[in-house]
């Protein structure tokens, strides 16, 4: 039998491969245009987990998208990790962004290039080739169950009506996920804490039919303009969010704590010069680490209204639309935070417009503990396979399915992510370093080695 | 030899017909992709001048879409009266929203519907009628020139061009445009005034690409959120426009202009049912009917950043865009307006965004005098055929030629428009009533008639 070592370097290509084949599914789950897509990347998800050694696979219908199950159980008495991964990737627009096409990975500099090679597509797959090492190799230590589900990228609605129906089926002592982001291969860390989420999306309407500029311009209210303005009145003049009551549960962290924070390593300089930004924004009182972390924030995904076509047209609107989103942190509660939203946009607009909100998604903050058997077992994976011990950190992200997981499976759950903040994660051209994804696999065994060891 | 009468029975359906497949043209001109419709339209448009008996009729060539060109000659001592039309139309966006196919004009309530209907493919026809009309019947008393252009809709570009190279072809004794709105067929009513246009675009960038807004949400400015606040601006609180020495140039009316300007009709109650409105809005201290007619705007004619499909994308985008327009009361300069734009455009963007203003087409606003000939004339057609004066008013609208014709040929314009304000021009289900399409075929001769006459 070959070693871990031996067998990786064997199968380098082959787990290059696949990974690449799997990118190529647009499995767009927000758009109804992919449904197919997203259902034939189940498929190939649910075959790779049998390859690779999987038992009781099963593509589990939902009455969205898909949820892959797979499962290996050694034995009664080892310790069971359950590994929660998704599919589904984010739309790819705006298509001319891309350098090269999105769903047909490409190599450059090292780097793979391609809608989900890092979100999560790359990094739920490390799992899968981590898992078939360890069969191949002997050296299985826990139980493992495999949950990969279709919907992450638009709120997984119907995964918490799953994880309640199948509680025995999903019983374990962690999860662990890879969704999330380190400093960089140089400076491992683990996220301690994720953002929660509230997403709703706002509707402007003035007169019932769009009108000629001209003839009615200055006398009727401009859904755009007013949109804008209600936009506007969202933050106050030190960028803080000026709807009342939102900061109410916000817990503020001691001074201590802020300091513990501000230690991770950040370059200001090379910051903006990545961006491409002159100067930096946010919330007056607080470094771009706390903005990013432990802060709440209001974000406009997304503004239409009126002509948007080539050259000019002299229309005023009927409607302006936004897309707006809250990242909460720890003790708010996202439907609190949509409730709050929609009473003060309703309240604030104007007499000559009428205005719609309408709730998306939403997610709950979640903090993990680092003094448990598992954050310690991760712990110590990273620090043999890079040499350093990760630094804590706090994730700007959301993954919503943390506190369901705690809820509903009373689990707690390590975040052990392998990509970086510069992978373009929502964006054109998002990308996964190559050694980043064979990092990931190197790694994964030796947490299931000391999460066994030490549970 | 059929009279007028006589010869309009015989035709009507014909009238209507030729109407009908001059608005089956999908004479897009903001959009390059109908450009060979555009150029199908302008050869429909020169047969039909052939057919209605004018000579030398030329489809000339310019550097964007061509002008149509025609004339009848019937006396070096007669006065000669100077067509202007336009054959493009403003695109037919948002499409979901037509009743009907906006290319496939269809009668409801004795109205037609179909992109151009009115604005201006329904009003320059009736000239071509009625001078058909003149023509069989042998009652051409004045000498006419056609011309009949394609830009109209994206701002003119290339007519100054033709008309500086054509002064003698084109020489007349007055220019005769029907492009604009009467109050009703019951209060038949003539434009004195127009509004100039300053049509500018503004993109605001942050960072140089799209980005996760969770992971850098709060600590970037969000370039649509800054956008939204600029846009804000530009406004102060009493709806007044908040550019700097925006206001120096305009001409205040003395209350006894004012008063005699609010005499025409206006029902706030009937004008707030057919928007759907519960309120009106504008600049304080004016009435609707200044507020449209002799204040300038600002507007907001589009808006567009981040992701505007279906769902939730958590995107911090790097760029926003808006489209604004603003119409200029008579003393004021585009040119010079759409320097103060940018200027204080770029002047108020914050550091952490950078701004780029792209101006579009202009237009310098215009004023008609109430006691030439011409004007006397068409008051005189109007009264005989409707069997009332016709109200002098301003018009909110631009068309930015009439001061071309002024500059350039020395002529003054006389606005007699058939349309009404809620023929939803530039908007979805564009109409024109049959009614007023018949009834300008019947006053243009009178007109004709009476500038004879007077001259």
């Amino acid at each position: 039998m070959k070693t871990i070592n031996e067998y990786m370097e064997a199968n380098r290509q082959r787990f290059l491969d696949e990974l690449f084949e799997l990118l190529r599914f647009p499995s767009v789950s927000a758009d109804p245009a992919y449904s197919e897509d997203v259902h034939r990347t189940a498929e190939y998800v649910a075959q790779k987990l049998k390859d690779a050694g999987a038992e009781n696979v099963e593509i589990c219908p939902t009455a969205g998208h898909p949820i892959v199950y797979g499962e290996k159980i050694i034995g009664p008495d080892k310790p069971t990790v359950l590994v929660y991964g998704h599919y589904d990737v984010q739309p790819p627009d705006p298509m001319e962004l891309w350098e090269t096409p999105p769903f047909e990975p490409t190599v450059r500099d090292g780097k793979i290039f391609a809608r989900g090679a890092c979100d999560d597509k790359g990094q739920f797959y490390m799992h899968v080739k981590a898992f078939e090492l360890m069969q191949a190799t002997g050296t299985l230590s826990c139980n493992v169950k495999f949950m990969i589900e279709g919907e992450e990228e638009v709120g997984s609605d119907n995964l918490g009506v799953f994880v309640k129906a199948n509680k025995e089926r999903l019983a374990a002592d962690v999860v662990l996920i890879s969704d999330t982001a380190m400093i960089s291969l140089d400076t491992p860390s683990l996220e301690t804490g994720l953002r929660g989420l509230s997403y709703v999306e706002v509707e402007v309407t003035g007169p019932n039919r769009d009108l000629h500029s001209g003839v009615y311009g200055g006398a009727v209210a401009n859904p755009v303009t007013i949109l804008a303005q209600l936009i506007a009145s969202l933050h106050d003049e030190n960028n803080r969010i000026a709807i009342p009551n939102f900061y109410d549960d916000v817990v503020e962290l001691s001074s201590t704590e802020r300091e513990l924070l501000n230690k991770a390593p950040f370059d200001e300089a090379a910051y903006k010069a990545d961006l491409g930004i002159k100067a930096l924004w946010g919330e007056k009182g607080y470094t771009t680490i706390e903005r990013t972390g432990i802060r709440p924030t209001l974000e406009l995904n997304g503004i239409w209204g009126g002509y948007i076509g080539k050259g000019a047209k002299t229309v005023l609107p009927s409607k302006a639309n936004a897309k707006i989103s809250m990242r909460l942190v720890p003790n708010q509660d996202p439907d609190k935070i949509t409730v709050l939203f929609t009473k003060h946009f309703e309240s604030i607009a104007p007499a000559y417009v009428t205005v719609k909100v309408t709730p998306h998604h939403g997610g709950q903050p979640a903090v993990t503990p680092t003094d448990s058997i598992a954050y310690r077992a991760a712990e110590k994976a990273i620090e043999e396979a890079f040499g350093k011990k990760p630094i804590p950190t706090r994730g700007g992200g959301s993954i919503p399915i943390v506190s369901l997981f705690e809820n509903e499976l009373g689990l707690k759950t390590v975040l052990m992510g392998f990509g970086l903040d510069s992978d373009n994660l929502h964006s054109p051209n998002e990308k996964y370093d190559i050694a980043n994804y064979f990092k990931g696999i190197e790694t994964i065994p030796l947490f299931h080695k000391y999460f066994a060891e030490l549970s």
